[in-house]
């Protein structure tokens, strides 16, 4: 269990196979977020259709609503939400951070406000560990304090507090079926994130997160602190980073040795009426797509391309029809799976690092607009 | 083409086949509703799966939106939504009398305000027989004017004007791959429903519905009403009971040899949370199925109660999540869609008439709680 099989490499950029109790997972991976154990306006039959893989849900909401003590007298979140393939939960450090109201942090952990009523809360690594244990995941996080990334003493601070968690988180853990990985912090200081990428990786767990990362920082600055952090990881252990991205961000981060990938920004643009296509990222509500008769994406095999045209999903958004969300959701979610089963195999055929200039051009229109903030 | 062979009977409960352009329909079907061109929040994938035979979609709402000119352009209204099997579309008239503003009536026609926009529209028959030929649905209705049922003097009225704007209807028509029927109108008033019947039945339409009932009277008065109108009807055409109704009325209507049925009741009730059961309606956010392992309806074969328990759809509810909305609908309306097909073969079998009270209690608990208002 927890095996990792690194299958071919290119440069830095690796495919491979993670092994886990609920099936092999291949990557590099794009993981759907199911924040409240749905990813949302999907069934998990439209999931299985697009072909994901591995799907991450939220451990702060999961916690407050509806209970991991309820999801694991229900059967674990695999039976809750019935999906069968592997799970991934974060630690709620995150979420803690960014969501909550008037949180205040001590060595032993986090008390915090709940963004839903107010009520008083407190996560510390044995705590977030419980619940994830409780939720039953197959790929569970560390506690970890994120902070702030213009704050240089805070980011060293809440590194080492990190890394304190971390071998707390690992002692507190109980169940064999679920593997625990360490999470690297450090803001975007190279020495801060040297030390902690060095101290992760000599806590051994089977695979590796990288956070604090896509949190207002540069794309360059990502990209060089993936140069810095990267090396110092271990070869065979899977490489999760965190929250990101945009295609281009998954392109950049596989080709900087990245094999795992979460982020909302699919299912949040759909919500918008935002699609990913070869033209770039369209807002269907647009009137230019009144009468276009073309599927969102005439190359993707997705079920809303090769079932709806551009005027029927707009006819939907004007006429404020849920449907649309649902339809986008499934072409943006495809979009970026396609784009990953894709990279699998030019990396699988050692065409990767030639191509991944190409990959960049093809994406850059859509990843633009998400630079310039726009849904 | 738009023939009728009735396969068995039961008393005055009938069950056959009507055939049309985009297939034969088992009567008595009940056809879920489309409004917008989409059953709300479902995919025509799950619309196959739950054995739907029958769509009804508005021609008010979509000649205000996306315009029936463009869903022509786009290659009519089942390519449109993706619906290749049988789709029906009312004229207009029930919407104009009771979603529009500040409507005026005359001879010729109605003018009215959209409710969307207050912008100023004028549907006649002719209006509406063009706009429904834009569309293109395979049963097609007569322009009508909805009266209010307590007066009595305008129901008259409404009733002979109706059946001049069926013959201006029926004269309007060009598309030979359309079956135009005509409406039986006139309140409760037993007087006015049988020179209704006799007038609409003479006009030989291929199938004939049944207009202004469950608009506020008792079920008696619904009940009394079929049974001086259907004996009155020719036997080879299908009934169409229009915008009927509870599953009470489904069994009820049958038994008073009505063919077709639809109502946004079941997906109405899901957006609220309500659940068929054999319990009776189930409002799934109550408390009590927090921890409730079971799913919905356990003698349902429903993606839903395949898949899911109520702990989870009432999380999702309490999540705000709307797959919650989704998965009720598919229930509701597989419950309905099943209770049609049992009827079918019960018909066919000759069980009907003996099995309706026990199909009656068995439902009646359901049916209660939409005569008391619940949702």
């Amino acid at each position: 269990m927890f095996d990792y099989k690194i299958t071919a490499k290119n440069d830095r950029a690796r495919t491979g196979i993670f092994s886990t109790p609920h099936g092999e997972l291949r990557t590099p991976v794009f993981a759907p977020v199911g924040t409240q154990a749905t990813v949302k306006t999907l069934t998990p039959g439209h999931l299985e259709e697009i072909n994901a893989s591995l799907v991450l849900s939220n451990t702060y909401h999961l916690y407050l609503r509806p209970g991991d003590e309820l999801v694991r007298e229900m059967g674990g979140l695999h039976r809750f939400m019935q999906w069968h393939k592997p799970l991934l939960t974060d630690s709620g450090g995150f979420q803690v951070f960014s969501l909550s109201q008037t949180r205040k942090v001590d060595e032993e952990g986090v008390t915090f406000k709940s963004h839903i009523d107010g009520s008083i809360h407190r996560f510390t690594p044995e705590k977030s560990i419980a619940i994830q244990e409780n939720l039953g995941a197959d790929i569970i996080m560390a506690f970890d304090e994120c902070s702030d990334p213009n704050d240089r003493d805070y980011i060293k601070q809440a590194m080492e507090r990190t890394h304190r968690w971390a071998e707390r988180s690992l002692e507190a853990k109980t169940r064999p079926d679920q593997a625990l990985f360490g999470i690297v912090q450090g803001g975007i200081d190279p020495t801060v994130r040297i030390e902690s990428a060095k101290f992760i990786a000599s806590l051994d767990t089977p695979g590796i997160a990288i956070g604090g990362l896509s949190v207002g920082e540069t794309k360059k600055e990502m990209h060089e602190t993936l140069d810095v952090v990267t090396p110092l990881l271990p070869e065979d252990k899977p490489r999760y980073l965190m929250g990101v991205g945009t295609p281009e961000d998954l392109i950049n981060g596989v080709t900087r040795g990245i094999d795992i990938f979460d982020c909302v920004l699919p299912t949040r643009l759909a919500r918008h009426h935002s699609a990913f296509s070869p033209e770039g990222r369209l807002n269907l509500m647009n009137a230019s797509f009144a009468r276009d008769g073309r599927p969102i994406d005439e190359t993707c095999d997705c079920y809303s391309c090769r079932t709806f045209t551009r005027s029927y999903i707009r006819h939907l958004i004007v006429a404020k029809e849920l449907l649309a969300g649902t339809l986008i959701s499934i072409h943006n979610l495809r979009a970026l799976i396609r784009l990953m089963e894709n990279i699998r195999i030019f990396i699988a055929d050692g065409s990767f690092v030639s191509r991944a200039p190409e990959l960049l051009r093809q994406w850059s229109n859509n990843a633009k607009r998400a630079e310039n903030g726009a849904v």
